[in-house]
């Protein structure tokens, strides 16, 4: 059965590193104008987004970085961070298809409130990065090894309208 | 016919300020688990969350900054608006129920590449601040005004095999 675990701020060292990855595909994109509300065409249109300067659909920047707050929720530090700030530039468009890969590394520990920064930067297959920034989180005291949750189950389709 | 328009960069000017409001139901909570593949138990499953320090579930973190990154894309400056960058703390949680609205407000135009620097505060219904920061944009140069897409149509559920 897979489990979820954590590394607690105990076990954090400088220079730890993890990665996350997930591919972007059409129903992400889908999924994501739904649950933000940004309903623009250069997501949604195909035929508008060719008219623009990225010439086809582009998947939503912030879309990225839901990607890198899923990388440190699930890999490091894990369940029980609290996500404390994050930064981020948006540095080339993913596109549908794209494989985004979050790859994380410890910078700074500050034990008297348990904070840890984290470098954070996704590149697409290619290895081009997309974006790049910096978490600020409070990491786990307590070290947690839980069933892995299912993901839930999400169906979604276009506007009969669109177009 | 509803319709999308932005503020091209000429019209933005400093101090200028737009809202945008979304109600943070339990399907968007599914819904961005789904997208982002962040799992944790906080946020699926209540049993698990009342023993956390926060005593029921709460939204992503980062739902907060996709609501954000509507509201730039949708209200100002709008359709064509290019992300660059976002800064976020996230201050406190959202819950369940809650109704997150968007402050922006232009504080720097920088014209050589038609940068714009935007103050994000998010509150929740009663006033208070969950999350605040800063977006970088380039505004757009062509006015648009486009019929509003309709929101692609989502279905969620959880797992069968959660708990």
């Amino acid at each position: 059965m897979p489990t979820l675990s954590n590394y607690t701020y105990d076990e954090i060292t400088i220079g730890q590193t993890a990665t996350y990855s997930k591919r972007v595909e059409e129903r992400d994109v889908l999924l994501f104008a739904a649950v933000s509300g940004d309903v623009n065409p250069v997501h949604l249109d195909a035929d508008f987004a060719a008219g623009t300067q990225f010439g086809e659909r582009i998947a939503h920047g912030m879309l990225t970085g839901a990607i890198i707050s899923a990388a440190l929720a699930m890999e490091l530090p894990g369940p029980g961070t609290v996500y404390l700030g994050q930064s981020l530039r948006f540095r080339l468009p993913v596109k549908i298809g794209d494989t985004v890969t979050v790859e994380l590394e410890v910078v700074e520990k500050k034990d008297r409130r348990q904070f840890v920064t984290l470098q954070c930067r996704a590149r697409n297959q290619h290895g081009d990065e997309v974006a790049s920034g910096s978490a600020d989180v409070m990491a786990p005291r307590d070290k947690l090894e839980i069933e892995r949750p299912a993901a839930p189950r999400a169906s979604v389709e276009p506007s009969a309208s669109a177009g």
